[in-house]
This record gives structure tokens, sequence and C-alpha cells, in this order.
């Protein structure tokens, strides 16, 4: 420990701070970094702060101001422009004359400045004159001279006080002990999609129009208009990889495997390649940028499935068995979580002796498809690998593509969530897909989006993924459908969903699990796009709701208020400058007209509780007149599960009422 | 960062921690560090960790098994048997063989274990048996041989899974891997005296029998007997180094100053000498020290006050000017809170070039104290000096003397407080003088019990100071006495009073302000010890059960229960192993009898609801009979404001009522 009594400023419980500093925060481009830190001194002098930041390849320091809110608690801000890493970290310092003119302003309310007591205010602008540039030295030293021989105390009081010279003594300040906070905190700066995003899921298989044809990449092309239609954004296909034969699974998972059976496309690797091979039957990989380049043309950017695991046929096995484990009956050892068995899938050994090999070739397969255009991976199963490969693995491919978004596909211990969203994931799934009820669901938002996990790990919301249809959805029906999507796209500004399964309401389920039956995860699909009933409209409205209110393109907005009836959920997403107020009520029961009395936040949205407000569903496009706190609503699911409520308040009083019409 | 695949182990959020390390943490000798973590790997393998544990001078740990607890949270705890300061941090490893156990029964449960299986589980035997010591390696050896062989493929299973074979293998892990906390935290463990203590101050110079008469040394070994008596271990003397004369305080801190003045203690030095010179009036440094000794055989410590501030005539100023302010008119920089002047008290210029020498200085103070035997140090206004020099000042004088005792005097902003606890004060005073509703005490108790600030900041009550006489005594009068009296004793462990004043409940304050009317700061005393009323008894009650009751020996078991009735406080304390249990009611208005329902928390103390337990109020000794959660109390604050229950609740069911007679 160093020690030295001129350092005396104190900067403590700096935040936002992740397990130290060992983490980087995260936010998207635009998002505000707002720093907090405890920052005093010994005694009674006048302490003074900024935030310092800067890309981490730049040598400058920029800064921006810190004011003192309560408690020896200051606030300073500023806004990351540019994607990337940054640094920041907290200055402060004891300024003297400050200190000097708060005490001279004590004493002046006491009625007893001396000569002395202002003589010694001259002897700071004497030695700010020394440390200033040619034209403020000259400056000062007039003023000093001024000081010294004015007679008039008032007039040297006045002119000691003025807030000019405390500001141009500021800026010759003596720095020599000011204090550095121990730590440079990291931010990682991500491009808008990071933060604000919408994702379908689709397997390009069972993208033909012709029923029991094997789907390409080219037919994927056709759907691009649809689903950039329904107000999509990304588009994320399972692996699109040669799929192993060796102990193949069939329909429904199943040991027994027949001729035509196409196998699980996780069961990445055959004669025809692996990691960086695509499936000969969707086409080539020229095929596979050309749709890449067509999908953007729609507006809608690829994502690619990261699983890191091969099948028993996959090149690598052979290449480098060095990267696997091995029984002692000389067989591969493949994957299983006992009871169960995964014979089709061996993953990788990443205890291996040659695991920097390993490592540099799983790099090299990411680099690959940033190659081809890909910047979205989904990663599979992340947490059956080291968190120190994610760490390095995206770090390493970010140094040059900082524009790349990793989405971890991790259902598993909270912890282990969170460990592997510090570790670098962009986006992560979330438990979002089975908490149903209002207890729930205001619970988990309250511990994503208002503690300090918001500050590493970004929700990604899915109501259903090929491996789960949960219970709610199974029994619900398509009001249930529509109450998931609602939730999932105004809770969370990023989410997802596993269609057509999702838009065509499918339900069936194996008997007693949350697995689909019959699942597109073994087989080939036909899906009847145009069937009656599909929510493919009502989905597209939701996403034009979002993208035309920036109030629901954070996470971070979100608060929950009262409303008297448990099935209803009530809350509020509202921009800082109260441009953007949007109120969402849904209706958690699929099955039963439910009302209540909501209570408007009226005094957060700058409401006078006196004057009338428009609330206009966005939804139904209906437009209601509300007044104060509580109001009512009424929602049946078999019509709409949900309002999405913008309220347009009355500005000025002056104005007409004409104004809601 | 270095990455290594095979270190899988994640360790966080290890608690306690102040400041990611930065700070140590405190305990009393005896007390328990419960350590915990967030500790987990990725997958599904079994993981194990230990805390480990050393004297920082020690190059081995020791190490205390950790346990979950649940949602990847362990805990294991140890106990620091000697004063100073221990290192600790976490470890954790994959145990692979207790993987392979796992899912051996798991495989099991599913009727599926294969040879192949069961073979894996023998090649960990044979790896161990080659890290094994001799004996365990021929046992280890004969093992593999035996499971190899065995033909019965049910015994092989049962040999597998057997907990010593586990434990064996335990012993000989491959800890190539093995991962360990980022940090080493440090404890500073302290005497008993830093956890459970009363303190008692008086002014040595108002100790004669004789009004008029200036106290000595000797007069104060006189009043040991009675000090001792009351119950107090701790006997603390503001300064009583020589005073200045220059400037000097006359009777309640006028400016004009009389022959006969005293002047106030703190302003310290004169041609009689500084910091290490006894008052000539109190007697020699001979004399000190055996009032030391004579204190000591009555079983009470002196403490001394470490005031670092200088009268004008303190031989220092003109020794080393150098340690000073001066101002533009030559003259030395007095202390000043503008408007507030103290013109007989010079502070140090820790902002000096020459602070190394100052400091230098400053621990030869302490060190010469420590050398006539004083150990216990009450510390004058630290926030006014660099918390860098407290944190080396405190850290050199424990590193040869770690049983010392450094008592932080800063009323001032909570961070600032905390902050000095942390730099590494062992006891502070608090804002407890000035709570005193209901309110105000458990939420300031909660804060400093149930929060991270019981790692370093350690409570010492006051409820009356010589510099402070709060209102809440000043109209309460003697019942209020004894309230604060019960609040600060049964409250806090560590505790004390300034007194006469205390016991003779002197009332008379300065109109308007919370302090002494003719304060003893600046002039002598003679107090009628004698006076009727004293509450010397009553103190001496408070102490002795205090001593008799470890439930009341440290401040950590605080908790608040249920009382219908806002001007009656009730909490409990209570050992952990429920072998002594203390329930306090106050009743916190002085003026009247209050009364109402209590709620005592049954459960937590082992009661059986449906049978009577004995209170002994052991501050009336009057027994009562009580039964289930809700039990009537009322406090008469003429008589006696509070009650001090001790819980004698009926171990068996078969004993005989006589029990509680």
């Amino acid at each position: 420990m160093e020690f030295d009594s001129r350092k005396r400023v104190v900067i403590e419980n700096v935040k936002p701070e992740v397990d130290s500093g060992r983490f980087a925060i995260k936010r998207g481009i635009g998002e505000k970094i707002e720093v907090t830190a405890d920052i005093f001194a010994d005694g009674h002098d006048v302490v003074s702060a900024r935030v310092l930041y800067r890309k981490e390849e730049e040598r400058e320091w920029r800064s921006a101001p810190m004011k003192l809110l309560q408690n020896d608690r200051w606030k300073g801000e500023w806004v990351a422009e540019e994607v990337g890493r940054y640094q920041y970290t907290v200055e402060g310092w004891i300024d003297p004359f400050k200190t000097w003119q708060q005490d001279l302003r004590k004493k002046i309310d006491a009625g007893q400045p001396s000569r002395t007591d202002l003589r010694m205010g001259i002897r700071y602008v004497e030695e700010a004159s020394k440390r200033a540039l040619k034209g403020d030295r000259e400056k000062l030293l007039r003023l000093a001279e001024t000081l010294s021989n004015e007679k008039d105390q008032e007039a040297v009081v006045a002119l000691s006080l003025d807030e000019t010279l405390s500001e141009l003594l500021t800026l010759y300040l003596d720095k020599t002990f000011t204090v550095f906070y121990d730590r440079e905190l990291v931010v990682v700066v991500d491009r808008e999609k990071a933060l604000f995003s919408a994702w379908y899921e689709l397997f390009p298989r069972s993208c033909s129009p012709e029923p029991g044809r094997h789907g390409t990449f080219k037919d994927c092309e056709a759907l691009c208009k649809e689903v950039a239609e329904m107000g999509f954004d990304i588009l994320y296909l399972p692996p699109i990889h040669p799929i192993g034969k060796t102990s193949r699974k069939g329909k429904d998972n199943a040991l027994e495997v027949l001729p035509d059976d196409v196998g699980s496309p996780w069961a990445i690797g055959s004669e025809a390649g692996g990691h960086k091979a695509v499936h000969p039957q969707l086409g080539t990989l020229e095929d596979f940028e050309r749709f890449v380049e067509k999908a953007k043309a729609h507006g809608l950017e690829i994502a690619l499935d990261l699983a890191f695991q091969c099948s028993p046929d996959h090149p690598y096995v052979k290449d480098h068995p060095e990267w696997f484990r091995w029984r002692p009956d000389g067989t591969i050892q493949y994957a299983e979580n006992p009871p169960k068995k995964y014979e089709d899938i061996i993953p990788f050994n990443f205890g291996s002796d040659d695991w920097r090999t390993l490592w540099e070739e799983l790099r090299s397969i990411v680099l690959f498809w940033v190659g081809k255009g890909v910047r979205i991976f989904r990663v599979d199963n992340p947490h059956t690998k080291p968190f120190a490969f994610w760490e390095w693995l995206i770090q390493e491919v970010k140094k040059d593509y900082p524009d790349v978004i990793f989405f971890s596909e991790a259902f598993t211990r909270p912890k282990v969530m969170y460990r592997l969203a510090k570790a670098g994931f962009t986006q992560s799934y979330t438990y979002f897909t089975w908490r149903n009820t209002k207890r729930e669901l205001t619970g988990y938002l309250t511990e994503l989006a208002q503690t300090d996990v918001r500050e590493y790990f970004k929700p990604n919301f899915w109501p259903n993924t090929p491996d789960i249809l949960p219970e709610y959805l199974q029994y619900g029906g398509r009001p249930a459908f529509m109450i998931r999507l609602v939730l999932a796209a105004t809770l969370a500004s990023s989410y997802g969903i596993y269609g057509p399964a999702f838009e065509l309401s499918v339900t069936e389920a194996i008997p007693g699990k949350e697995e689909y039956l019959h699942s597109e995860k073994y087989e080939l699909k036909h899906w009847d796009r145009e069937a009656a009933g599909t929510l493919r409209d009502f989905i597209a409205k939701v996403n034009s709701i979002r993208k035309e209110n920036p109030a629901l393109q954070t996470t971070w907005n979100l608060s929950f208020h009262e409303v008297d009836n448990d099935t209803l959920l009530f809350y509020t997403k509202i921009t800082d400058d109260l441009t953007n107020m949007i109120m969402v009520v849904v209706n958690l029961d699929p099955f039963h007209t439910q009302s209540g009395w909501v209570k408007v936040p009226v005094n957060k949205l700058g409401i006078d509780p006196a004057q009338p407000y428009l609330v206009h569903d966005l939804l139904s496009d209906d437009k209601t007149i509300w007044q104060g706190e509580s109001n009512f609503v009424e929602l049946n699911p078999q019509i709409l599960p949900a309002n999405i409520f913008r309220v347009r308040k009355k500005m000025k009083r002056e104005m007409d009422f004409d104004y809601f019409m």
C-alpha cells in the first residue's frame, strides 16, 4: 500500500461495476452510462469530481462532470457513440480556491472576514497564474494586483466570490494530488440490434413449398418477404451443416431410424463436411451467401447456430481424436446426462491437453461464417463448455468484429446463466418461457430490469422454441399465444418466436412433457402458412407498434403498477423525456374475460390528475378518455387479451378539447 | 487475462469482503468467520470447495470444508484463535470420481450401467494410486484389481459407490486445475475488549476530593474501586497533557480568560511539554504509570485520548513550523470551521511536503504511551485528518502490538464514519446518541447489525459525552438516563458513559444547544458522587447482567420484534446454541407508564407454544410465567423503564412445574 498524506480524496462504491471490475458492463449504442460513486475527503474542503472515459485504444481521457446528489453520492453521465470497448473511471480532487470561497461566504454571514482572510485568496490567484497559459496568466496576474490594491473591502469580496474567477482557477488547478479510482472499468458497446430486436426462428429444410421435398436456401429466400412483413429483423436458422448418419435419431427422437429420416441438425458433420460446410440438400455455400444478401434486401439479418459438438461422422473425429473423450473400450464418449443418452452427438473434451488447438479451431469456425456475412450467432448450450472458453472466444471475435452478437442458449441455473452473460454473451435466453403469473412475471422482471443484473445480462424473451412448448401454450391455445407474444414483445426489447409453430398456435405436445409432438428437430415439416387463425397479422401489428414507439425499444424503463385483479398485469414503459408513454394491460387468463381498475402513475407521466387524457390502444385502435389514477379495463381473451395504450396527455391547458379527437 | 480450458470452476461473490478486498474485515477473538461464495462449473460435474485460511505470517493454509446451501451458494466457517491478521480465501475443484459415482447412481436408477461404465471408475482408482502415499497406494491398487476381477456386477457397483472409497480418492485428487478465488482477503482479529466492553469517561482534574483543588492521578486511583464496582472495564481519560496558555479559553468557552481558568485539555502543549508529557498538576509520568497499574488491579484498563493537534504553545510549533499552516500575515493558522473559531487549537497541516516526518512523530506518540502500558486509544476527530494517515498508523502500531484498540470519535457523515472504520479503527462512535424513537432505533440498528457494515464498523454506544448532552436527556431527566443506559448497554455489546454527569443525571444545558452548561471541558468540577438519586447501583446492575449473559456480549444477534405500542421497544439477543436467551422491553417514554402486548418469537427460541415458560426480569428480579406469542408488559419509567428478561424454557415435558419456582 502506497500512502500519501496529500492524496485526500476517497472514491468508492463506483457503479456500474461488475464483480469489482472483473467483467465489462454492456450498453447498446446511444445508451447512457450513468456513473455514480461515493466521493469525499477528510475535513470540510470542497471536493470536485468527474467521470473519465475513452475507447480502449485511445490514450487521452475524455471527461464528464460529476455532481453531488446527496449523502456524498456523486453522479456523472456520458453516451458511447461508437461500437466497441470503452474504459471509464472516476477522478476526484480537492479545490482549495473553492474551499476558500466557501469559508469566505460563511465568514461574511458571520460578519468577520479579515484582510488576512482575503489575502489568502490572492495567494491562490497568484499560484494559479504560474500554471496558466499566456493569455490567462496575464489576466490572473492583473486580477491579483487589483485585489491587492483595491481599498474597498466589499469590492474585493465581490471579486473574490466571482464564479468566472473560480472557473478560471479550476482550469489551472494543481492536480498533483488528484485521486483516481482504483480501477479502470470497461463497457462493451454493441450495435442497436443487441438492444432492440425481433427474432424469427425457422428450419430451412421445412421451407419447401412442396410437401415432402427437403427445403433449400432458395426456398428460404422466398419466405423472407413474409417474415419481414411480420416485422421481424433477425431470421435465425438451426444448424445448416451436414448431418451425421451414425446413431442418427429417427422421428420423435426414436432410436430406430428409417431410410428417409433426416436426423437432428444438431448432430453436425458427415463425410460432406463439418461446421464450415452446408448441408448438401440445402444448397451450396454460394446459395447460402446469396440467401444472406436477399434477406438483407428485406431488412432481415441471418443468425446462425453455433453448436460446438459433432456427430460420430464429423471429420474432426478422425482428424483430431485428441479433442474427444475415449472410453476404456476404445469407443468415443457420446453426450449423456444420465439417464439421457445422445448417441448421435459427441461433445468436445475441453479438458484435453490439446485444448489450445481446439479453441483455435472453434474460433476459426466463427470467423469462417463472419467471412460469409453472418454477424449474429445463437450459441447452443454454452453452459456445457468452460466459461473461460466463451470469454476468450467472444473477446477474440469482437476484437476485429465488434458488431458480432452472441446469443446464449443456456436454460440452466441462474448463476450459471449470469456468469455466461458476464463472460461476454450479448444476449441471453431467460426463464420468461415459464413465468406466467403476475407474481412470477413481476418478480422475474424486477430482478432482470431493476437490479445490477441489468448491467451485463440482456434478456431476449422466447414464448416457445423447438425444444420447449410450454404447458401454458399447450392448454391456453390461440389466446395464450397472443398473451405470451404481447408479454415477450413489450416486457423485453428483444424477443423471438419459433415459427410457424408459433403463429399457427401449434399445441400438440408429447404427453406430460413440454416438448413438441413430432418435433421438427427430427423430421421435415410442411407448414400451411395460410391456415385460418394464423397470428401473422397480429404479430405484424405488435412488431410495428414496437418499431413506432421508442419506449418499447429498451427493457430498462419497465415499471409495474397496481391493478385490483391478479389475472391482469399492468405496466408502463416511458422514454426519459416523456415524449413516448406506453401503458400495457395484459389478461393473463387465456380462458375468461377479466376486468379491473388500474392505477395509472399520473405523477410519473406528468399528468395533471384534474385533467383528462387520451389513451389510444394501438392494438385495437380504440381511443378512450381517462382521468386521474383509477381507470377501468376489461379484456376478453377470445378477442384481444391485451391493450397497448399510448398515452397522449393534454400538453397545455389552453389547448382545445379537439386535440383528443 | 490468462485462460485455461481445464480450470473450470468459478468462485465469485465471496462474503464477507469489504470493497473488493481493499479492506480487512474485523472479528473479536473466538468469533466465527462464516465464508460464503457462489461456486459452480460448466456442465454437470461434481464440484467441491473449501475455505483456506492462515495467519498472515504463515506459509501453509489451513482449511475448512464448504457445503452447498442452495442455488450454487456454498458456506464454510472457521474460528480465529489468535489476535492478529489472518488471510482467507476459497478453493474449488471438480471431483471426477464423485462425478462418475453420481452418474453411476443415475444409471442404476435407470437400470443401465454397462461394463464400460464400471471400468471408467477403475481407471480413476488406478490414477489416484499413482499419487497416493505408500500404504494407500497398495490399498488402491488392490481395490482396482478386485474391481477388475469381480464377476458379480452388483458387488462391483456396491464397492464403487462406497463413501470411504470416494474419500480416499479425494485425498489423492489431481489438483493441477484447482481454482482459487482471485483475492486473498484479510480479517483483523482483535482481543475480547474490542467486542465487549463498558467504558467510563472522567476528567482526572475533577477527581480531587477537596473542592477547588486540581485533581491528580493519585486522586484517580482512589476512584478506581467505585468505577470498577459500577461494572466498567475501561476508564477513559480526556487528554492528560500540559495545556497551552496562549488563547486559552475561559469557563463556558469564553474568550476572556481568568487567572485560575484551567483551559481545555484538548489544547495540548506548553513549555512543560507536548503529547508525550503529562500535565504537571496531574502528577508525573511515574504517577501515571502507577495509576495504570492500580487500575489494572481493579480490572480497569486505562484508555487515553489521541488528539492530534496543538496549543499555540506546543513545542512542535517552534521546532517544526513545517508541520503547520501559516497565514499571509505570518501568523499560524488556528482551527476553524467558519463561523466557529478555535484560537487555542492549531491543527497539523497534513498537506505539508514534510508529512512523512509528521506521520512518524505521531506514530512515536502512540508508541510512547504503548510503552507506558496503554493499549486503548480514543481518537479525537479522526475525520479531520487524512484517511490514509489512519490506515498507515493503525497498521504500523498493530504490527507489533496487535492488542491495541483504536476508538474513532467521528460524529460526521455516515460514509466518512464508515471509511474510518474500514481504514482500521477498532470501534466507532455512532448516531445512537440521537436515535430515540422506535423507528429511529430499529432503522439504525438494522443498518449496523444486519448489513455488510457489521463486517468492519463496530459500534460503541454513548448516551452522553462531554461534548453532547442530548435533548432527550435534558428533558427526560433521570428516567431518560435509565432508558438510554439500558438501550446502550443491551443493544450494543460496547458502550460507555461520561460520568459522573451521567449517573448524577445532569441535565443543565446551554439553552437551545445540546452542550453542557458550565462544561467540564473548561473548568474543574467537584462532583457529589454520593448524591441522592445517583444511578450508580442501577448501572452496576445493568453491567453485571451484561457480564453474566453471553447473549449481551455481541451486537450481531440483535433482533427486533413486534409490540403493539410505538413507545415500547422489544428485542431479543440469543446465543447460537440457545443456552442464553435475553428479551428486552424498553419504555421509550420517560414520562408515562406504557403497556402493550409483545409478540415473543417462540419458534426462534425453540419454545413450544402450548407450554408455559419462565421470564425472569434480571433488573427487578421479578419472575413471570408466560405462554405463547402474545404477552403483556407494563413499564412505569418512574420505577423501572425496562425489563431485561432472561427466558428459561421448560426443556423437557416430563420436568416438574417446580422447575419454574
